[in-house]
């Protein structure tokens, strides 16, 4: 059994991801137009009278990249990891065209499932930074294996 | 000035997405391989050994299309509407090739904005539905434009 598995986390253990993804004005634009067509994410000229004065990326871009950045970290290396909620998504800076995104997770608690002897749960903050500075975070609750005993 | 301002919804008020999106098979593939890139989500022989035992959409994209289908709804119809947090989002059901979404939005709260006398924030329970059956759901704080006085 290669990977991280339950057993292998602490509380308190800040995972910082490998990758970094950057959000290009293409993928800005074509995740908008997909995903959250309203002009301050898919028009240049109307965004500078939208909400932030400026194109930015949709909240949502910001979200599904970090996870595309935790499953490339050693809190999904099982490969069997199941999201089961999130609390407390925060977007706290616009993200731009050009910005690169890292992804950082910090165990905030641990405990094993009650039904399944085979899994446990990790809950962690999850913080989305753009030049070590907090674009979004949120909280998520993880169902991850435990090795075999 | 067109469309749906902060004084015209109401607590209780429940909005259906006029439109659907339907989670293709190719869709599925697309934005798992970019996003959230897990055998369960992009590997349909290796799903089948997953958590889920077949092939599933990831969450993310749950989410994201909701969004989609949310810009398209009366909800975000001032074209200025700004998402602040989420919380409690749950994914109910897992969402398999084929499956078409619908999204809800329910009105549980209105208070103006303190800070910005031309803003209403609207706590909103969104949910996700595959036919008729929610898939997800969540509560959204939204910051929506009033009328001009």
């Amino acid at each position: 059994m290669a990977g991280r598995y339950w057993e292998d986390f602490e509380v308190g253990e800040v995972i910082d991801s490998p990758e970094a993804y950057e959000i290009t004005r293409e993928r800005l634009l074509d995740f908008a137009t997909e995903f959250d067509p309203q002009p301050m994410h898919t028009d240049e000229a109307a965004a500078v009278a939208g909400p932030f004065g400026e194109l930015v990326a949709s909240g949502w871009q910001t979200l599904a990249v970090t996870m595309r950045l935790l499953v490339g970290s050693p809190l999904f290396e099982s490969g069997q990891v199941v999201g089961v909620g999130l609390d407390q998504i925060r977007w706290l800076k616009p993200v731009r065209p050009g910005d690169v995104l890292r992804a950082r997770g910090e165990i905030l608690s641990m405990r094993p499932s009650g039904s399944r002897p085979n899994q446990g749960f990790l809950v962690a903050r999850i913080t989305t930074l753009t030049d070590g500075t907090a674009v979004a975070a949120y909280d998520v609750t993880m169902m991850v294996p435990r090795r075999e005993a």
